[in-house]
């Protein structure tokens, strides 16, 4: 594959279909961009609302600055799409746990939720009922947006959001939970069944107030072995994906598990259109294993890091061995609050700058 | 391939080859068994001693105390191997590196190494002189195991040495030495190359003084893409193994990474013996990436938080799917402190009851 380059401006045209057709494996001119964490610390605006808003709960639930900080990213870079801007734990508080978010240290739960009493308590989510600054978030972001680019809902995964309440805090082993996997496999299947049931309402109600892709996280699905990822994941994740298809087939899905290298093939019967890619394998082998389904992810964050050629040199090289189809260009795992504003926006514009030759 | 099963006590004669001959593909009886952090602190034998001793460079450098501290397993277990009680990090404070390890937090630097100045500072190694202990160390292990079982040395690999030295404490996104091998790869690959020819030193001081088999960890080198592995681990790694085997052919060398289930074929490329595997790839797969190439590792340690039979069908199922030569059982990580003994004898005793069919 060759690629040819456009000035920045002549390919700045933005069409409001492309990551939805790379989402769908449809031509498209170039890869559409967009980033994990696109808005957040890395940006000096948010840093100032930060300073202003100190809770981030606040930040994320009060709709006018939720919406003020899922723009500020497309304001300043143009992505293909704008991510609303939200936690994956938002849901839990709506289903009865109590936890806080501790800047630089995560979630901190009030009691790890680990007996039948606490499982059974867990509320089924009633999104319109208690979660309805996430419908006014979004339908103002469409509002805002007015199909330029298409507005990203996500949701974490039944065993990611286990992790957190099982655990209590962000973990390095999930021993925890683990053991609940070995020694009371029914009382965590039930924990996962109830996160989907309610995680899939949850993303329904997103579609429903304007998200037009969805972006399911089960971060921390790839410390597990392929046998356990098939009892205590898939099903879950592949519960959620059916019920948003089931009502919305043309609402594309993507997943995204962190270190899921060896665990693509099995990423990919979760019927999920868009699979996330880490940086440990490269994008051509993950084609490989993958064949055409849509790929997304596979830059190093830590290369927004570096010098602007390594920059454009790494993510062209991306887009090379990704193909000419069915491609959306994003770093691997969300950027990292150190990174440069300049060094992002040298990312997006190498992005809009490669056209493919197959498509004019 | 069928397995047969004797009972324990017909199956405990220790051969002081099983280990040796498993790490150097050579028929063996059954697979030989040790695990990563046998010596630690889900033995209450350890944590009586860690009462009486709390500084963990005392336990790890007073040599009666490391014996008895490395032997506490063995005489609870009979492994086919004794690693020597120590850390990754004992020799760069005798290169002149100011660090303290403290306990649930790991390695704190007084002063990270970033400048050239900083770098010319590292001192090479002069293990006779700075680190006579660890000669003191394994000289009296292999006096007490009066060759019943081979006494493993142990070696941090440049990377991930020069991970602690860079970030100055233990990271998660290494975002400061990506950023010093993007900006400044001249001064990383001083400190790697300075890294390495002191690295080998030692491992070669390690066997001179009884090591029989050589352990090298390169924990932190599965965040790297497979280029930036090729370009800032693979030449160190390589090194040292080269210089262990250019005097010590016969001694085995096994290399360990986490998260490495994609960079198994340039792991294999370093001229180890024997290569770890971790539990995200099924132990047959990796055998189809590796070949006949001598494994270690694969089973997640937090099965041990689980049930007997959970213990004992994982346990068999790495070793059915290895096969009945080249490889060596152990944990695919290190075993956590709230591991229960019982469960680790049952792992054990698991492993010494499953003979080959292939071999009287």
């Amino acid at each position: 594959m060759t690629l040819s380059f456009a000035s920045p401006e002549t390919a700045s045209a933005i069409s409001t279909d492309r990551l939805l057709c790379a989402a769908q494996n449809q031509p498209v001119d170039r890869p559409p961009v967009w980033m994990m964490r696109q808005a957040g610390r890395y940006l000096k605006s948010y840093r100032d609302l930060q300073e202003k808003y100190p809770s981030f709960r606040d930040r994320s639930e009060i709709p006018d600055l939720a919406v003020e900080i899922s723009l500020q990213p497309y304001r300043a870079f143009q992505p293909d799409g704008v991510i609303f801007f939200s936690d994956l734990l938002t849901p839990l508080a709506a289903m009865g746990v109590d936890f806080e978010i501790v800047d630089h240290k995560g979630l901190i739960l009030a009691e790890p939720v680990r007996s039948q009493a606490q499982v059974d308590a867990l509320r089924p989510l009633n999104p319109e009922a208690s979660l309805p600054f996430i419908g006014e978030i979004l339908r103002t972001l469409c509002n805002e947006l007015q199909e330029q680019v298409p507005v990203l809902g996500f949701v974490g995964a039944p065993w990611t959001l286990a992790t957190y309440l099982v655990e209590g805090q962000n973990s390095t082993h999930y021993s925890i939970i683990k053991t609940m996997a070995w020694q009371e496999p029914v009382l965590l299947h039930q924990m996962l069944a109830r996160l989907a049931r309610s995680i899939a309402i949850y993303a329904l109600y997103q579609v429903q107030n304007g998200a037009q892709m969805i972006q399911i996280f089960d971060s921390w699905a790839g410390h597990l072995t392929r046998q356990d990822y098939a009892t205590f994941v898939l099903p879950y994740q592949w519960q959620i994906i059916r019920a948003v298809k089931a009502i919305y087939p043309e609402v594309p899905v993507a997943l995204c598990v962190h270190d899921s290298a060896a665990l693509l093939p099995l990423m990919e019967t979760s019927g999920a259109d868009v699979i996330h890619v880490d940086w440990t394998i490269p994008m051509a082998q993950a084609r490989k294993v993958l064949g055409d389904r849509p790929v997304q992810g596979n830059l190093d964050p830590c290369v927004l890091l570096g010098t602007p050629d390594l920059i454009r040199d790494r993510t062209l090289d991306v887009i090379q061995q990704a193909g000419t189809q069915g491609h959306i260009m994003n770093v691997g795992q969300g950027i990292l609050p150190t990174t440069p504003e300049e060094n992002v926006r040298c990312f997006f514009e190498t992005v809009r700058s490669a056209t493919y030759p197959l498509v004019s």
